[in-house]
């Protein structure tokens, strides 16, 4: 039986996960992921769609109809998102100051779009001035997308200004939001979103494999609009709706567990309260960065624009970054994740995401941190950060 | 707290699957999918990768490098492989007897495709004249794609001559084995498949949500020759190989859980052996044609192409498809399909796909619509039914 593999894999070594993402997953969700199968037309499971869309409601705080997890990971939202939105020729305005901004303007450009890029330095939101003049470049921009939680840097991007200046020339304002969904207010409706897409791995504490995407009355207007056919059959909202609306239209087979899994994953964030959640996610961050700075560590994003769920801290001149992390995992058991693109080498990033955004979390990982940066070379004092982050607590 | 939906859609109503998919998952998968996370860059997650290739190429039955799941269901794979063999302009040639036929034209047609019909009557199979016909009338077929299970008939379609007939042309021959892998032979290599793609909750026993594609050296040529980006970021082959390849470069996030689940099904399924398996589901799909044939009920399919996962079943003249579907979900927790497309109200799609194909749910899927027609005007003797099941797993 030499085809038969080991089982070495099995079951997987415990983590600590406080990279940027997957996030912990609370038992309740991973209880739900083993329950047995029904059908994706099983009156069971429409029940389940229906209650499903109704929570994704709630979080995005929309009232958008056309509201459903698409069947892939956050990239196939954003895929989703665009190829729905965008036709062969249109112009595009994107927001580009990471690793998500870029692969926008990737995913635009396959889609046929013909993209304007507002750029800002990696780490730093993109400031209104630039975004006006991105717009003010192209002749008729079919939408603005940005980035609300650049995942790859930790910068948070405000909304209300560029919200405004979208529609202001007839664009749709379209948001990324994969990791700030459930984490801190997102706001669809208030904030003038036309159109959004999530992921589960990150502050709604699920496994990753289902993308929430909501759009609204003038995002669907334009798809409604569209000349020409949708380029992704799988994406194509205008049968995604059919299936996940009143007609059950079959289009493809719902992944049930994955949708049992962010069904209870939903219910865990509406039991806490989208406020305390987000209340946690501050403190937390706000601890964490306490005691990151006790150990004598620099963040790498200015105060104001720093992400609550995701923590971009430079890595001290002369310390080896991958010894470190792997250190961190193989000793310590904690995932944290390193830095991308141009951030490659020069930060990390730590998450405190949905369930991973806990005192006890923070403590151990500046615990794990303040014992380890010594030994690289790094001099620093374990129980000055830990202290910090507790100072920070009990103020908070 | 309105905010909370009830928790009544959980847990889910206990049913046994037998209809197109998903079908029964294997408890040790539902454990798997149930287990803590780790990141998908762990090296833990990493060595599953490695052996999640390994073994779905022994259930492929190829060599083939490139051979992975896709984060999707199997509508995805079967864009993923459409869009990555595919330019604009090109033509193609599509097998075209049921629903999953005519998905592959939307899906070609859509990525830039002009596509040529070999056409045949949903329930038949796709002669090699037609077949031979349709290439001719193309002037340089990129690929021919034919549907191996029809999953909306239940018809099994030869491979033999219609690689051979591909190959004659100069055309990659590409297959759908979404509902056949892992229920009968596919064989990619020793058929010259150049590409195919799977789904995981037919045969595999998985729940829905991967989709394992292969890709042989014919295909990965063209894909290196290709003179346009592929037209999909997420489903773009030459990033994904990357990705599950030593390079481990950053993609998307794999759906960890999932991959979790796929890993422990194939386990499970080599485990019994692939001819074990194999046999399996032809013996039960034999014994249930005996039965339902014993109950008076007659094939949609000609004998010798029938599908041994799931055989498509003629409702009698006067019966309600509904009804008496309804009747079997709510009083005897079974499923079963109806028909799709002209076939809609006019067949019953049994499916007996991996752990479901079992004499137990063969007997109790006839004693249950033994028991039910007669009560919806239909004539028949439930016994007659299940002792001609028993005689068949006798005889076998």
């Amino acid at each position: 039986m030499s085809l038969i593999p080991p089982s070495r894999v099995f079951p997987p070594p415990e983590r600590l996960l406080l990279g940027p993402g997957p996030s912990q997953v609370h038992p309740r969700v991973l209880a739900a992921l083993g329950l047995p199968l029904v059908g994706h037309l099983d009156p069971a499971f429409v029940a389940l769609m229906e209650e499903t869309k109704r929570m994704l409601r709630e979080v995005f705080g929309t009232k958008n109809d056309l509201t459903i997890p698409i069947s892939g990971t956050g990239s196939a939202g954003l895929e989703a998102t665009i190829v729905n939105l965008v036709e062969p020729g249109d112009e595009v305005v994107i927001g580009v100051n990471g690793v998500f901004g870029t692969r926008l303007t990737d995913v635009a450009e396959r889609a046929g779009a013909s993209v304007v890029r507002a750029e800002a330095p990696w780490g730093e939101v993109v400031p209104p001035e630039t975004i006006a003049a991105a717009l003010g470049r192209a002749r008729k921009p079919r939408l603005l997308a940005l980035v609300h939680a650049e995942t790859s840097t930790g910068a948070w991007q405000p909304l209300e200004e560029a919200s405004r200046l979208a529609h202001e020339h007839g664009a749709l304002f379209v948001i990324d939001c994969v990791t700030s969904l459930g984490g801190c207010p997102v706001d669809i409706d208030r904030m003038g979103v036309d159109a959004a897409y999530s992921g589960t791995q990150k502050c709604l504490s699920c496994p990753p494999g289902l993308s929430p995407v909501t759009f609204g009355p003038r995002a669907v207007e334009r798809l409604r609009a569209r000349t020409h056919q949708v380029r992704s059959w799988y994406l194509d909202l205008t049968m995604l709706e059919k299936y996940w609306g009143e007609e059950r239209v079959y289009h493809h087979t719902a992944p049930i567990s994955m949708n049992y899994a962010l069904y209870e994953a939903l219910r865990v964030v509406l039991e806490e309260g989208l406020d305390a959640r987000f209340a946690r996610h501050r403190r937390s961050h706000e601890a964490l960065v306490a005691g990151l700075e006790a150990l004598g560590l620099e963040m790498a994003v200015a105060p104001g624009r720093r992400l609550w769920m995701l923590t971009s801290v430079r890595i001290p001149a002369g310390v080896d970054d991958a010894a470190v992390r792997r250190a961190l995992l193989e000793d310590d058991h904690i995932e944290i994740g390193g830095g991308l693109g141009p951030l490659k080498g020069q930060t990390w990033r730590i998450g405190l995401m949905g369930e991973s955004s806990t005192e006890a979390n923070v403590r151990r990982l500046l615990s794990a941190l303040g014992r380890l940066l010594p030994r690289h070379g790094f001099a620093c004092d374990a129980e000055s950060g830990v202290a910090a982050a507790g100072r920070a607590y009990g103020a908070a």
